[in-house]
């Protein structure tokens, strides 16, 4: 047969966010896996954890201790990447050698003062007061001449480079406006000059009217599988309404999103009953000044494993230095997380 | 002070070969790690496994037994994520679900009969066998009209996702052009279109009068760490002579070929006492029939670890919704390699 069969054939998928495209190999998913297995998640962590630098009441590696803080609590990070006083200064080798300072803020964000929680666990009331720090963070750095492009995001799990499991994200905002963001950036404002709409409120709603990756919604969130996804499970958090930035957020919207969050993580700790490891961040305007009516705030959740706890998909060789590549389909991955959604 | 010092502020690189940045923090090095650390490298394997479907003589996964072979052995991979027959139809839905049929070729080529090698531990004219093979098997696919580009690729260690030690790399060739080599091949264009010679000729001359990146060099080629590396150990390995493709190498490109990988991969070895994970690749031009006197043949180590065998660089987070993040410098990472080179 000549015609291409999304669920059979070998093929590559355009992730219309980037530009860039994804290889997908459906007929290899029954491929016997005898490489590296992931050891078992952490034991049970108690509540509290004396030796925790993110715990209430405790002592950081500067010397602070942190308030015994009741819900949230945000804090400069010690060990920051970015530093507001790097010099902002070029060096130009010809067009070879190519560096420039990159000045910026790193900050951390604890989601509760309870070691052993995570955003699965946590109730939706909490989870939104999580939703509005990052709200009034955002605003701050967002008002910054220094701050280009403000990230935030989680690395949750061992797997995933989380150096501490108590429950907490980043924040690293930085001068100049990252690769990643400024490809999303190029797309939507291509999209938006030549079709005179923004790129994902009709993504969405051409996913709605088909109903092939969407994993759960309420009222102001969709939760779906991307078209183009990469990570096996990954999957993709929109607001239903035209929302630029986390500044236009209302209170329902916060409650919306927090809804949403608790679903998601909880669906992914079901679906191979583990904690599941993941990095998850947002994308939204940069912080330039400019109004970027273009741009349409998300989420991103990048999880790495594949068949169980403990196998994973490696992002590797061919990866690396070709593109990325995914054996299970994104249709057969959002009716797996369909299934696995707590009722 | 206002004047960028690459050795102590935080700053990003121009990779000029795809035209992203990484960003750098040289001051963080001193950061403790309390997240995950990695498993012990394998117990030493045998010479012949029985249970292995590389080694001579034993049955593969389609029935098929491996020749008794005794040097080199190359086959199609039995779990191929690329087949001949796939379809080559487009699907585009509006723009927004975009998809092609992928036909390619999937090979395994085993470089040695013996279970227990690494290209480390190999002689040089033995490498130099397996170098003969890249070359032939490219040959061979380049002129296969199916074909627009081969990547040829080696995973190593468990750490990145290698099911079997016995070793051997894997090819991969594809009827599009991967996207990591359209954003070489489109960098190395412009360059020749603008300044009328070749990227690469000029960056390789450009690191050899600084001699700052440099890890080891012979006649024909020469290995250094990118002034834009991601990984902390990344090096490339480059021809001093401008080689579009493994099809104009000379017995002595294989031979000076054969004995930087060889001194590239010890090195490795040497420098944390371990086995030495990594992804390892070839770049050049792609197989469409044009001449693209542009593109420079190389080589790049992308290896995990960073601090020792136990202790690894994650991607996470900011990697995956930002940029590339660096802490150790490329110059100090180069003058860690040269010190591990074996004398
Ligand atoms: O084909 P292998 O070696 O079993 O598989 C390995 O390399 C492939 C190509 O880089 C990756 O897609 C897989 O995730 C990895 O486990
Ligand atoms: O800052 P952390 O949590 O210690 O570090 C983790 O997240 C960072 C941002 O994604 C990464 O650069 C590190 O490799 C990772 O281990």
């Amino acid at each position: 047969a000549d015609m291409l069969r999304l669920q059979h054939d070998s093929h590559r998928r355009l992730n219309i966010l980037t530009g860039e495209w994804v290889l997908v190999s459906p007929h290899r998913t029954s491929r016997p896996w005898q490489g590296q297995t992931e050891a078992k998640a952490e034991a049970v962590a108690p509540a509290y954890d004396p030796g925790c630098y993110l715990c209430p009441g405790n002592m950081r590696a500067n010397g602070e201790r942190n308030p015994t803080y009741e819900d949230v609590f945000a804090f400069t990070n010690d060990f920051a990447a970015l530093l507001p006083e790097s010099p902002q200064e070029e060096i130009d080798n010809n067009g070879l050698l190519v560096a420039r300072g990159e000045p910026g803020v790193c900050r951390v964000i604890c989601f509760s003062p309870r070691h052993d929680l995570t955003l699965s666990r946590m109730s939706v009331a909490d989870i939104e007061k999580v939703v509005d720090l990052w709200r009034a963070e955002f605003a701050r750095l967002d008002a910054d001449p220094l701050v280009g492009a403000v990230q935030i995001f989680e690395n949750r799990g061992a797997m995933m480079g989380a150096s501490n499991p108590h429950p907490h994200c980043q924040i690293w905002a930085t001068h100049s406006e990252p690769d990643e963001l400024a490809k999303e950036s190029a797309r939507q404002r291509g999209y938006y000059a030549g079709r005179g709409g923004c790129l994902l409120c009709d993504y969405l709603s051409l996913e709605l009217e088909q109903d092939a990756r969407i994993v759960c919604a309420n009222d102001g969130f969709v939760a779906l599988v991307p078209f183009w996804a990469t990570w096996p499970f990954e999957t993709m958090v929109l607001p239903r309404r035209h929302l630029v930035a986390l500044d236009e957020f209302s209170a329902e919207d916060s409650r919306a999103l927090a809804n949403i969050l608790k679903r998601v993580t909880a669906c992914y700790d079901n679906l191979f009953s583990t904690p599941f490891p993941y990095s998850m961040g947002f994308h939204q305007r940069p912080s330039d000044g400019g109004a970027h009516p273009h741009w349409h705030f998300h989420g991103h959740f990048y999880p790495p494993l594949l068949r169980s706890a403990s196998i994973r998909k490696f992002m590797v060789g061919f990866e690396l230095l070709g593109s990325p590549q995914r054996d299970i389909t994104p249709e057969s991955a959002a009716e797996r997380l369909r299934e696995a959604l707590p009722r």
